[in-house]
C-alpha cells in the first residue's frame, strides 16, 4: 500500500495513525499542498478531486477521502465495532467531522499556520470561530460521562476527530473550555501504538 | 421508525427516497428549519448538533447525518454492494458529497430558494459557484462511460449525490454543461420505486 499525503494535514495524519496502530506496512509519498503538487495532471489522474490523503490499495487502484480510507482499513479490526448501530454511529461521527468540524477548525488552522494569517483572510478566519466552537461544544456534551465516542471503545471515530481537535489551538480555539474533550484527547494519546503528527 | 426532516432539503429527501425504494414503513415528522424547529431544546435533546434528517430507530435511539442514515438502512440490501472495495468507494462518494458538493451546491440553493437571494448574501453566493462547478466537473469525468457511481449498479452513492444535483439549477448551476451528469440523473430517476422531492 501507498499513501499520498502530508503529515501536517490532520486528514492525512489520521490515516497514518490508524496504519501505525494496525501495524500495516506502507509507503508514504509526501505531497506539498502549498506547491500545488495535488493539482498536477499526474496527481489528478490518480484523484480527479485533487485532494490528499489518497490511498493506493494496489497499483492503479486509488481510494480518496480520509474517512472512507479509515473505514476501509478498519473493517474487520477492533477499530470498527461489529454491532450494526455502533458502526452507524462511527459513520455519524465521521460525517460530523467532515461537515461540522473540519471546515471550521482545520480551515482556521490552515489560515493561521500554513498561510501565516494574512490580513485579507481575517474575515474568513473570524467566520470559522463560532461554528468551530459549536462543534467542540457538541463533542464536549457527548463526551461528558463517556470514554470514547462510540461503544466505550477506541474506534476510527476517535481517530477521525482527534486529528484536528488536538491541534485546534493552532486554529485559535481554546481547548481549556472543554474539559471532557481534553480528557478524551489524553485518552486517545495514551492508546497503544499512538504516534504524533511528527510521526514519532 | 421515525424520520425528522423537511423534504425540500436534499439531505432529508435522500433518506425518504431510500426508504421508499426499500419499501420500509416509517413516520415522517416535518421540521421547519426557517422557524428554527431544529434548534428547540426538545429537538437538541434528540440531536445535539441541531440538524435534520434525524432517524429515530426505536424510541429514544437517534441517528443523525444523512449519509450515515443511508449507510445504516442500506446494509444488507442491493443499495450497498458487498465487495469491500466497492463499499469503500460508496463511502468515498458520500464523503465527497458532504465535503466537496453539498457545502456549495446545496448552500447556493438555500440562499436562493429559502432565503430569497438577499443582497447581503450575494458575495457568499458567488463564492459557492466555482467550487460547486468543480464538484460537478469531478462527477462528469467519473460518469463518462459509467452508468452509476460505483460497481455499475444503483447504490446509495447515487442516491446521496442525486439529492442536491438534480436541483442544482435552483442554486444557479447550469447542468446542461454536464451531459454525463444529466444522463445519470435521468437513469436515477427511472429506477423502480423512485419518488420526487414532492414525495410523488
Amino acid at each position: 500500500m501507498k499513501v499520498y499525503g502530508d503529515l501536517q494535514s490532520g486528514n492525512c495524519y489520521k490515516v497514518k495513525l490508524l496504519l501505525a496502530q494496525l501495524g500495516l506496512p506502507h509507503e508514504w509519498v509526501h505531497m506539498n499542498i502549498l506547491e500545488k503538487q495535488t493539482r498536477t495532471p499526474a496527481f489528478l489522474s490518480k484523484n480527479p478531486n485533487g485532494k490528499i490523503p489518497l490511498l493506493e490499495i494496489e497499483e492503479g487502484v486509488y481510494l480518496p477521502e480520509s474517512d472512507a480510507i479509515l473505514h476501509y482499513l478498519a473493517e474487520g479490526t477492533p477499530f470498527l465495532p461489529s454491532e450494526r448501530l455502533h458502526r452507524a454511529q462511527v459513520l455519524q461521527w465521521l460525517f460530523f467531522e467532515q461537515y461540522s468540524h473540519e471546515p471550521y477548525i482545520a480551515v482556521a488552522r490552515y489560515i493561521i499556520r500554513y498561510l501565516g494569517r494574512p490580513e485579507k483572510h481575517e474575515p474568513r478566519l473570524q467566520e470559522k470561530m463560532s461554528p468551530g466552537y459549536a462543534a467542540l461544544e457538541v463533542m464536549e456534551k457527548h463526551l461528558a460521562g463517556r470514554r470514547f465516542f462510540v461503544a466505550e471503545q477506541y474506534t476510527i471515530a476517535d481517530i477521525g476527530l482527534y486529528a484536528y481537535t488536538h491541534v485546534a489551538h493552532e486554529g485559535g480555539f481554546e481547548l481549556s473550555r472543554f474539559p471532557a474533550v481534553e480528557a478524551w484527547l489524553a485518552r486517545v494519546k495514551s492508546q497503544p501504538g499512538h504516534i504524533t503528527m511528527s510521526g514519532e
